[in-house]
């Protein structure tokens, strides 16, 4: 028997089909989590698994599973993948393109003739980006244990929908597929990804070796202030929640200068009642920090939560902490695969550190896991011209396939012994 | 025949009545330009008029009027009033006050069984809070020939329903009311409103005599970013709107430091896509300026659009001037009748100016005119807690009337010849 190969142009030909689930008129996807256009996706990914002979599932979280049985049963499986939701106006491959080329992989494996000894399973977790419903990773987290299952159910989108309501209507639609419980052990956890940044463009790498994922943080800050006249209220009397907000972000954005890897980003802001010609009763906005270096990402932490403090007068501020995850770093043994394998194919290599967060820091302390970076035009990503070059997204799956070959435990001499 | 005198629990059960349509659970009102709810409070005071013989009829802006066919049909008519729209979350006196103490006053006339020589007629303005529909005072700057119909027919509101549209549903819920041409001549204009500040609370004065309308600048100005990674994006590269919003917003409201009467907001804020881990794309902000001198106004108007230029970098702007309105002064001959009229009933009174914006502005460049305030409790308006006094709002009422006496020519000698 010959040793698997990936199908470049099939990869390449789901990848472009799936991305016209929740296609947006200009370009690019709008397939926010357990939505309508999530479930034609679902669709899709399940009709491909099964047609190799893959079995579909989910379990409690909402997460997709599809799985090739390996030869010995009483064998922890190997998890690949990513997830198939994206944000509002996001690209075809942040999330895609992890989750088809683990499937692209186990598929060429399939159709070699050749079984893996291990278990295999293709992963979409649930609700990576946390756009619709926040934060994002929920489908991870809920199987890392790290939040109540309850908890997660009740958060609400814009439109007062549950993640719980959400999620019914997706299983609704699955009605012949497996449910099985929250959470299972895993021998090894292999994410592919695009990069999201351009370091590996602007070094001429194609495939990243990634070697943790940066901190993040998250906050909710609510200021409350007093609805008045516009054209009547003593500006020395007023109560102006955007006033407020406004003296915060601005002092909250010079307090990062000088550091050169942090990230902070204010990217959703909400006014009350929104009106012209009424002082803001109520902001509420969520910040997003992240940090390669923990203790940096902690004092930058504790300096925020003291501007919103200190800022807020005359109004009030209510601090809310939402995410806090520390920088993780990735099994050295899988990035010594990952390098191998790339040299072997020729393909320049990178170590470098994830600045996005993604499903695997989930993963990392429960099982030996890691990342494989595929190079995104100008690193732009979460944007309809997000964009990963045919031979890159190709070569990432390749370098994914020669891992599974060994995690699994699939013989490539069986052929010739 | 005795002289009219105003039924101020009828006036105050009015008042009141008005406030259903519309209802918030929490006290106050709903009730938008042009809305199902406008259309019930149309409902009601057509009825209250034709009770008391008065001819309602509307035009091409959407304006009602209710009329008291005078005896000498070749003279010019008195009108009074004002808006019976609200904010959306906004109290029961401003506007409904003004319309409902001019149906009041009118309907004191008819009975007394005098009958005016001028024809008088109520007004109720279209659109006069611009909350549903920007910017506002439509119906009278419309009416003044201010702005072009098509232009403000095409206005849209946030579910995309245009002006034109919401009026023709109005229009066609009273089938059998008149449509008279845009704009007549008029001898003289009156309009009763709260004061929607405390000075007159302050100074213990129950009737205000409006010396003019401070000047009033608006401003839609729209910052344009590019959508990026909250977590990969470096700093430096960013061009984030909600960052430059921010300086802008700061900056700006440091620049009104020092100036005692300058009113400046911002009260209403979109953030595209407002997703909490994109780096914004654009920023869209109204700009609420207002101030008594013109001079003032205009250079504060000069340093905002500067500031707005100067911070957007590296972001871009687009600064779009929607109202420029100069501060105004009313009649002195209308203003002497009010201060006699306060004086004969001994109600304590003072000249001030009017820090909101009303229709009376856009009447005063046409004919006579002036404006009665009454104080409102703490100054409270464009709120659900905004509160006027039953015996400030039968007081604002029977000046109103000793007006309407005088310029509409009703000789209450008449039954003494």
């Amino acid at each position: 028997m010959t040793r698997p190969e990936i199908s470049s142009e099939r990869l390449w030909a789901r990848l472009m089909a799936l991305g016209e689930d929740g296609a947006l008129p200009g370009g690019g996807v709008n397939r926010q989590a357990l939505s309508a256009e999530e479930i034609l996706a679902w669709r899709r990914v399940i009709a491909w698994g099964r047609a190799a002979g893959l079995v579909a599932s989910t379990d409690p979280a909402g997460n997709l599973f599809l799985t090739l049985e390996g030869t010995l049963s009483y064998l922890t499986p190997v998890v690949a993948g990513s997830h198939i939701d994206s944000q509002p106006t996001g690209g075809l491959f942040d999330g895609a393109f992890g989750t088809l080329a683990a499937l692209e992989a186990v598929t060429a494996i399939v159709e070699s003739g050749l079984r893996p000894e291990r278990s295999i399973i293709v992963v979409g977790w649930m609700n990576e980006e946390g756009s619709r419903f926040a934060p994002g990773m929920m489908g991870s987290e809920l199987f890392a244990g790290l939040r109540p299952l309850e908890e997660v159910m009740a958060v609400r989108d814009a439109d007062g929908i549950s993640v719980g309501e959400a999620l019914k209507s997706v299983h609704d639609a699955f009605p012949d597929i497996a449910h099985r419980p929250l959470g299972f052990d895993i021998h090894s956890y292999i994410e592919p990804h695009i990069e999201q940044a351009d370091v590996l463009e602007t070094e001429g790498a194609v495939i990243g070796v990634v070697s943790g994922i940066q901190g993040k943080k998250t906050y909710d800050i609510t200021v409350k202030g007093r609805e008045a006249h516009a054209g009547t209220e003593p500006m020395e009397r007023r109560q102006d929640a955007v006033q407020a907000f406004a003296r915060m972000a601005t002092r909250m954005h010079a307090a990062m200068a000088g550091d050169d890897v942090v990230k902070f980003t204010i990217g959703r802001v909400t006014v009350e009642p929104n009106a012209p010609s009424v002082v803001s009763a109520k902001v509420t906005f969520r910040i997003d920090l992240r940090h390669p270096a923990n203790a940096a990402l902690d004092a930058f932490g504790t300096q925020l939560e003291e501007i919103a403090a200190g800022e807020a007068e005359p109004c009030s501020v209510e601090i809310r902490r939402l995410v806090d995850a520390p920088s993780n770093g990735f099994e050295e043994g899988l990035k010594a695969q990952i390098r191998a394998s790339a040299d072997r194919h020729g393909f320049p290599r990178l170590d470098l550190l994830s600045a996005a967060g993604h499903d695997a820091r989930q993963m990392a302390p429960l099982t030996r896991s890691a990342m494989i970076f595929i190079p995104c035009r100008g690193g732009v990503s979460h944007h309809p011209d997000e964009w990963a070059e045919p031979a890159h997204v190709a070569a990432g799956a390749a370098v994914l396939l020669d891992l599974l070959l060994e995690e699994a435990g699939v013989s490539c001499n069986q052929g010739d012994a």
